[in-house]
């Protein structure tokens, strides 16, 4: 049976974006049942400024509390050379830097245009690599911009290409705003494909308008065997008020076993964290799958 | 460009579970938004036992209100022939048979096995056609039943087959339960393309598991040019508590014109009749479209 990775970003991509303070202890038990759950890559958090995003203040804690040297991955986002410093110094051994293929995005996002942060992201893996550490790239915007609208394949390609020849070891492509469909994403794919190998990628896609595991299914069609997504369908959409982010990890799970995909990972357990951290939240899990099979494997809500 | 009808199943298919009484009025006003946004084919009610199922009581009412010999169809379910008589009563000018691909389904859902089922459905549409009726098919539990797990696609066939040889204009194929992914739903089409041209079925996805769009998507590769959904994914899964039903509407128009189909129908439109059933209703709309573009096109849910 072919083998499909999951990339879990409940607790960093998931969670920053909640207006309520999460506890530490959330956290951490959250990270744990995903792990137990058989996830090994659990983004963990993000060295940013925590002005800018407070859920990740305490992301040096949720470090110090991690078995880092084990099986288990758990990358942290790192925007520049001093956010690298601070994942060395709690122990990170995975960084992930963020590019976007939209030229005003990037501006928005991270306060400058596509190509110096390419330049400052050269620098930061450069870094990190020296110093042993894995790094994983993210393109945002790979099919369509908040500010923009349209993207160009090619553009997507050329910022894929720039992030896997600085030594990202995969690339994950993210749909931010959710606006793809299968054809585009196909579209987006043959062009990034014809720079990168496939199987250095990954498919980062957000259910907004609820075409994400669409997506997915077409991404598998072309070759992708890697994909990003969040417990619960943590992550709301900042560009669409009132509307869900992330794909939610148990729908893609559904749908990979119900192909026949082996992922290592037991939906079940993972539909458990999804209930937990719902109610730790003080609402429904947001995926599908988990409000049909209920609080309990054994059905209910009760 | 190619163009894909969309057979809107919410007034009846959507309507049907719900707990609360719907008045007339509110039912009309739906179908009637339903209709100026573009859709041709708008299920309308049901000549079943109202004790059954009580909120299609008034179906002769509504077809009273409707203009039955327009542009517009209004289809009506109909299990027998006292049913259709009531059907023919009231002026319909299209009915829809309902048969299942699973031996226990059929038996709990309509008091019969397929084989004695389709019998009756035999009759039911020689007479509907010998008074000049259109008559559509369905097929229920074409991927998974409830009661008995995985439905084999031969089965499925042999089910679409006897409806389109009894005169069903159009077959559509029901993944009640919500259950399927898009491999299976390819073997399933697979085997009853083999029986029924492909330009005389539909799909009729089911959103439990969050699967309903991937399927369409599919289905699409495999040639089906016809849906069923249900605006603002009006209608439960009674076999999932908390589950959502039918895929809504606005997603699949939104993965339909996504992917540069044609259609007719407004998306707009469409998405204000979802938030009109369900502020009557007095929840928000279940499609993530809907959800997502907000109250008003401008955005916003305010």
């Amino acid at each position: 049976m072919a083998r499909v990775k999951i990339v879990e970003v409940g607790p960093r991509d998931g969670l920053q974006n909640e207006r309520q303070a999460i506890p530490l202890a959330v956290k951490l038990a959250l990270i744990g049942r995903l792990a137990d759950a058989g996830l090994t890559h659990i983004e963990a958090g993000a060295f940013v400024s925590p002005k800018c995003v407070p859920q990740m203040a305490d992301t040096a804690e949720v470090l110090a509390s991690l078995k880092l040297d084990g099986a288990v991955r758990y990358p942290v986002l790192v925007p520049n050379l001093a956010g690298l410093e601070a994942a060395l110094k709690a122990g990170a051994r995975e960084i992930a830097i963020f590019g976007a293929a939209s030229e005003t995005f990037s501006r928005k996002n991270i306060n400058v245009g596509v190509h110096d942060s390419l330049a400052r992201f050269e620098a930061v893996a450069q870094r990190a690599l020296a110093a042993g550490l894995s790094v994983r790239g993210y393109v945002s915007c790979v099919v369509g911009c908040p500010y923009e609208g349209d993207v160009s394949p090619r553009k997507v390609a050329e910022v894929a290409a720039a992030l896997y020849r600085m030594g990202c070891y995969e690339v994950s492509l993210g749909d931010t705003v959710g606006v793809g469909t299968p054809d585009r994403v196909l579209a987006m794919l043959d062009a990034v494909t014809a720079e990168v190998p496939v199987d250095r990628l990954a498919g980062h896609f957000h259910d907004t308008y609820g075409m994400a595991i669409a997506n997915i299914y077409a991404a598998l069609c072309a070759g992708v065997r890697t994909f990003d997504s969040s417990v619960a369908g943590l992550g709301g959409c900042p560009y669409a008020r009132g509307a869900s982010g992330n794909v939610a990890t148990e729908d893609v799970l559904y749908l990979l076993h119900g192909m026949g995909y082996t992922t290592g990972v037991n939906l079940d357990a993972v539909t458990d964290a999804a209930w937990q951290i719902a109610d730790a939240l003080g609402r429904e899990p947001g995926s599908k799958y988990a409000r049909a099979r209920g609080r309990s494997p054994a059905g209910g809500n009760a």
